[in-house]
């Protein structure tokens, strides 16, 4: 009873602090972060982001730091202000140096810049690029 | 004169074949891409476009292969076909495997998903992601 | 004097405030909200604008509860901050649970993230998807 | 010869013929469509793309027809034409009736107006609309 | 019978009709181009959709040279071809030359580049830029 | 002990207070702004950058308050909100009267409309538009 007045009882149900455990084990991180928090207010579109994040992100054919910097060139490009931070931040932990952080956005800089002159010059695509 | 009839003309003025002939020297092809013939109507903006891409996707910091990765996974998400076609063969020229370019597209996938759920959720920027 | 003291002149001018009054009696408001006031810098823009909301969100073939969850649908995915939050508490308002959007956001997801797959593998349209 | 005459050789490994068959078994066709046969060089991004559509876009609080419009609002705002041409087609199969698309692409055109126009004006949330 | 011979019935509607009447007298052309052709499916948004591109388009305080390479600025960016192919025609026919469309797209190239690098850098906004 | 007083070391290295002195001069301003101070982590990139800005931006076949304006157009386009503010400012400072802005506004919600209701309809490009 003194234990329950000391501790609130957290907001989450069972099947969204389930998932926070696995992130936080498969991180090794004390806490979620709030993309979590807020996406547990739906607990199966949690559960299944999570899904595809834990299996993608997972190294394989191309390493955990390779595959940040690719999440920061998209995030860029779309403009999303919480995943530049946040994957921008799990870059710079899987390696990142500020040197490879310049020269990733000069190329995600330069790809949306030519990706535009493509466009409007009507560009066709050589037939060596075709498959 | 009968040199001129047998050789036509080239369509180009001297400062953009100037640029070509270093592509062409820069990158060990026989000819360049329709990008940089299209881009000719307007020879300085050629030029300046040149020099950016020879610096920006020279090895540094950054490898190569990784670079044009980056190159694939910008066009993808922008949608720009031609770049697309252009990027994914001078990735998979520079070593790219098709292992490699899925996981790639995985991620492209995956990051352009998540930019929505953060958007959508308004999640607010965790402190420990504030520079 | 007097006057001036209990009634403080209308910053905008009648153009404007007939706007107003007729967003104010369509949606039942007591007052306008920042967005109208905003373009109310450029009078012919605003009730232009105004004109189209109208007639467009007006119930038809679709009811107004789908017309604001596809609002919300697009505005997520150019990630404009300012629609997302009105129009997800216009479709709130409309009669949108938490289960309706969390399977909205889930779709919004997945379109964001198979729009690239689609790009990035460049799948040709069947036949049978042809007009 | 006569076992060419017989069986040819699928191209596609046993686990992608078991996505298709789920497939084409959900959704009662014939065949799966190009985008799963272009997804099938990476089957594992097949597997989960293919769980990730089955969950999604199966009847819950949203009914499918409606899931299938927000797709082709999500679709067309990034112009990707393979997936407006499905899932138009989707829609359609779904019950969209033409009078439908065209309130569909009437809203859409809107936001994708007004998402400029709050943008370009930089409107500040009205406190409303917070959380 | 001999009028059907001479006379094929037009697939279009008065209401429809009308809106393509309006637009070949307003821009002294023989015939609408495709996009109005494709909207006439939907009469509604064909007809306001018109009603709006007259209206933004006319002479005001940009003339229509200005206009037209706007529409390019955001069709480019955007990535539609059929606008880019349309408004580049319309902007050639209101006079702008080769060179100008070369510094007009130097300028949407560098734009799109330079606004991914303000996103990826996350830059705070001048105290002298707030309004 | 004294001189330190006096003078603050400057934390930005000599290559990057040369670009920053060209900014300062070609612009006429005593400071340069916010974006150029954070690519300076960086300074190959904020070398090349303030290059092509300056050559780019230049007069030319476009003058400088056109070229302003169709940078605003892009990043409203792209939501890009530091540029949204310092773009705006600067064709204010050219000479956009409010005006000039409302219609510019105008153009780019009307053209990023009517680029979706190009993707939706999928509409086939006119012969008298292809090149």
């Amino acid at each position: 009873m003194q234990k329950a007045r000391r501790k609130k009882a957290s907001p989450f149900p069972p099947e969204v602090l389930a998932v926070f455990e696995d992130i936080k084990r498969t991180r090794n991180v004390p806490d979620v972060n709030n993309f979590w928090k807020y996406l547990a207010r739906n607990p199966a579109l949690l559960a299944r982001t999570w899904q595809d994040v834990k299996q993608v992100m997972a190294p394989g054919a191309l390493d955990p730091l390779l595959k940040e910097m690719l999440y920061v060139a998209v995030s860029v490009t779309n403009g999303c202000g919480y995943c530049i931070a946040s994957h921008t931040a799990a870059a710079h932990k899987a390696g990142m140096t500020e040197a490879m952080f310049g020269e990733l956005m000069a190329v995600v800089a330069l790809a949306n810049a030519t990706n535009r002159l493509a466009n409007g010059y009507r560009v066709p695509i050589d037939a060596m690029f075709e498959p």
